[in-house]
């Protein structure tokens, strides 16, 4: 006998049973509600991409360890998409003369990456990828940020989230200030990011490492050192104050970027909390103005919720035209966990579905006129298959949670009556077929 | 200057914009809704599984010439679902002892098939899979043609549509009672399945061909082709008549079982037309009983929309326990189709969307406390990014093809008015933002 298959689902997915595609539906039908209602349009692209999408713009490690790649019947090397930007840059660019700015679209598609499972990260994921281009700076800077706050409030959530955001240009000033060279700035900023992981002396550690391995006179560290430490240990309002770095006008210039749009945030009254934090680097290489990066504040869910940023000339593989935007993704399972952790998700809804069985051979026809008459009226209707005693139909009806039991028998059918039961509260009643049954079944 | 690259879609996919996504959801958001009015329950699982799974059971025509498959960075072969039933079966066949039965689940998942495009066979396509598992054979046989039936009538569409259905153990007669072996009969199958695309001459010269070469004895091919022409031009009242196959106790079993069926259908009052066809063959190694393919009668759209049948042992390849089916499956490219063919498209909802546009720095906040406002009355709200003559603002109103203006502007707001404007019928007038506003949304 030949040996069977296994019934698990690849490594890394998930089958989503009737249970768990109702929630999906549910959460994802909040999310589209709220984009909707900022007048966010959804689009969708396929699932497969040409390769050279993400050899060019992807992140090193997605393409190198990450990427779903094979060659196809036609010899065309093809991805699974990993992320949704290069799909929306690719069909932007293809239409960016015509459509009216700004655009303001948004896509829920699933992503795979390779990854080892873990709590948070598995290989198949669905993403809810939020976009505004070409509109004014400031203003969608701060719409998109709105926009993430208003997610958090249509689930009641809001109160546990802080949006921490930081500038691209004020990280590059102050890189600039350091004199530490292309090398050294780029691993000061992998330093900058990796610090919520570090103990606090490995950190100094690996600073002064960098400082020293990067600086062309040894006299310049400890100045460098306090530098470092006053603009990591400042808030927004302390930023032109930190001694050296008020002489950089890009420094000064991009502190004002940050006020504005704080300026902007205030003025839009966010749900959620939001701070600068100049510990946001996100993307290294891909964003260029506002980045920012969301975190749950609860002790036991406490991590980095989702993230996003602005981006410069979004089209450039496909167009000669320019369009910046910023976006952020916000991923199924980490929003699942957050409605969990925080008892978010919907209590059980009584269920509504109605439940027809005949015990009478010569009332079939009779049932299932009924049934399409009270799909009419937009109830969900099961028929048990065939006639059978009402015993039996009761059983039937309680296995697939039916709310309501409607019994079809010879004499009672002749009255003009059938049996109605509420199998939540067990009580049984005869209506008429004409009018009470229909009165009953609108009061429900 | 590197070369740009392409912004097509990877041939025989497509890019979804918001015009085309917004008719996706509309159409399956229809279906979606009759389904559930049946009480059957969404599910989705894994877009990659195991390459087994498809080897197994699904035709060879599929595996080796359209399956995307390859092998993971773990050296495990996989492929991209090419169609829903491998998936549902492995699904079912991990829960089969605690899921209760009969069960109802439907399913509209991506499918990829490396296939040459063409009108109607594209290489993704989204495909509605309905199947009723373990459930009263007859009774659920007529359950799924009713609810084809009712998603057609949910379009409008029901009179185009005629469901032909045979019964595979008919046939398996009618070839047991012709004698020709098992590679004749399957040759005649295959002969019967392409009727339609061959013209008279030609099928009376294959069907020769076939008699003669499988036949123990030339005399007896007379005969043959005598019964074999009486059968194809049979209704089902007829069928207890055919000289010769009257006496197969199989036939006329399965011709019993037709006539069940009939019946059924009758007692359901389907919305469609439904006929007996002896030609309907249908996936000649899966189906084991009732099999049915729905047309499109309009001469404009002559082609076959859906197809479908029950089939035993679905979960074999998992488990030893049996459980046996009826589904069908409908593809999307297909139905729109058959939409676009019967204008059966919605028309253009005219848009509700309100923009809010400011003409004053000072009234800002104000602009976006209107906005949260209106929102949180379940309205589509977008503001202008910043402040602007309310020129400037009107014309980006119908840029994004807003309906309604509301215009911020510093003296009249201090009178507590705005000026709102009808966008379509281009009437204006100041309304108050305390009573007149919200009084006049509401009835819009």
């Amino acid at each position: 006998m030949a040996e069977k298959l296994s019934t698990s689902p690849y490594k890394g997915s998930r089958d989503f049973y009737p249970e768990e595609m109702a929630l999906r539906k549910w959460m994802f039908s909040k999310v589209r509600g709220v984009l909707e209602s900022f007048a966010f349009q959804e689009y969708d692209g396929p699932l497969l991409e040409p390769f050279e999408l993400y050899a060019a713009k992807t992140g090193d490690e997605i393409v190198n360890q990450q990427l779903y790649s094979f060659t196809d019947r036609g010899d065309r090397k093809m991805a699974i998409r990993p992320e949704m930007t290069p799909t929306l840059a690719r069909m932007v660019a293809a239409k960016v003369q015509e459509l009216p700015k700004p655009i303001r679209w948004y896509s829920i598609p699933n992503l795979w990456r390779y990854e080892r499972p873990q709590r948070g990260r598995l290989r198949e994921h669905w993403q809810i990828n939020v976009d505004l281009l070409g509109g004014n700076v400031e203003q969608s800077n701060a719409e998109v940020l709105a926009i993430a706050g208003a997610i958090f409030k249509s689930f009641g959530g809001e109160q546990f989230v802080e949006i921490r955001f930081n500038n691209r240009r004020l990280m590059d000033a102050f890189f600039a200030h350091l004199e530490l060279g292309a090398e050294g700035s780029y691993a000061l900023g992998k330093l900058i990011d990796a610090k919520a992981k570090m103990n606090p002396e490995a950190f100094a550690v690996e600073l002064q490492k960098i400082l020293e391995a990067n600086s062309k006179q040894a006299s310049d560290v400890p100045a460098k050192t306090l530098i470092f430490q006053s603009f990591l240990a400042s808030d927004l309002a302390g930023l032109s104050k930190i001694a050296g770095l008020k002489d950089s006008a890009e420094f000064i210039k991009a502190t004002q970027e940050l006020l504005d749009f704080e300026k902007q945030l205030s003025n839009r009254k966010l749900p959620v909390k939001t701070k600068f934090d100049p510990s946001i680097m996100r993307g290294l290489d891909y964003y260029t103005g506002i980045v920012f990066e969301a975190y749950d504040l609860s002790p036991e869910n406490n991590r980095a919720l989702f993230g996003g940023g602005r981006y410069d000339n979004l089209i450039g593989l496909f167009s000669k035209s320019e369009l910046s935007g910023i976006g952020f993704g916000l991923g199924d399972v980490t929003l699942m966990h957050f409605l969990e952790t925080h008892k978010l998700l919907p209590v059980n809804q009584d269920s509504q579905l109605i439940y027809i069985g005949c015990a009478d051979e010569a009332l079939i026809p009779h049932s299932f006129d009924l049934e399409s008459q009270l799909r009419g009226q937009q109830r969900a209707v099961v028929s048990g298959q065939g006639f059978d005693s009402l015993k039996s139909h009761l059983k039937a009806a309680s296995r697939v949670q039916a709310r309501y039991f409607i019994g079809l028998l010879g004499d009672e059918w002749a009255r003009g009556k059938v049996i109605l039961k509420d199998l939540k509260t067990g009580q049984q009643s005869e209506l008429s077929v004409k009018d009470e049954l229909a009165k009953f079944l609108a009061a429900t």
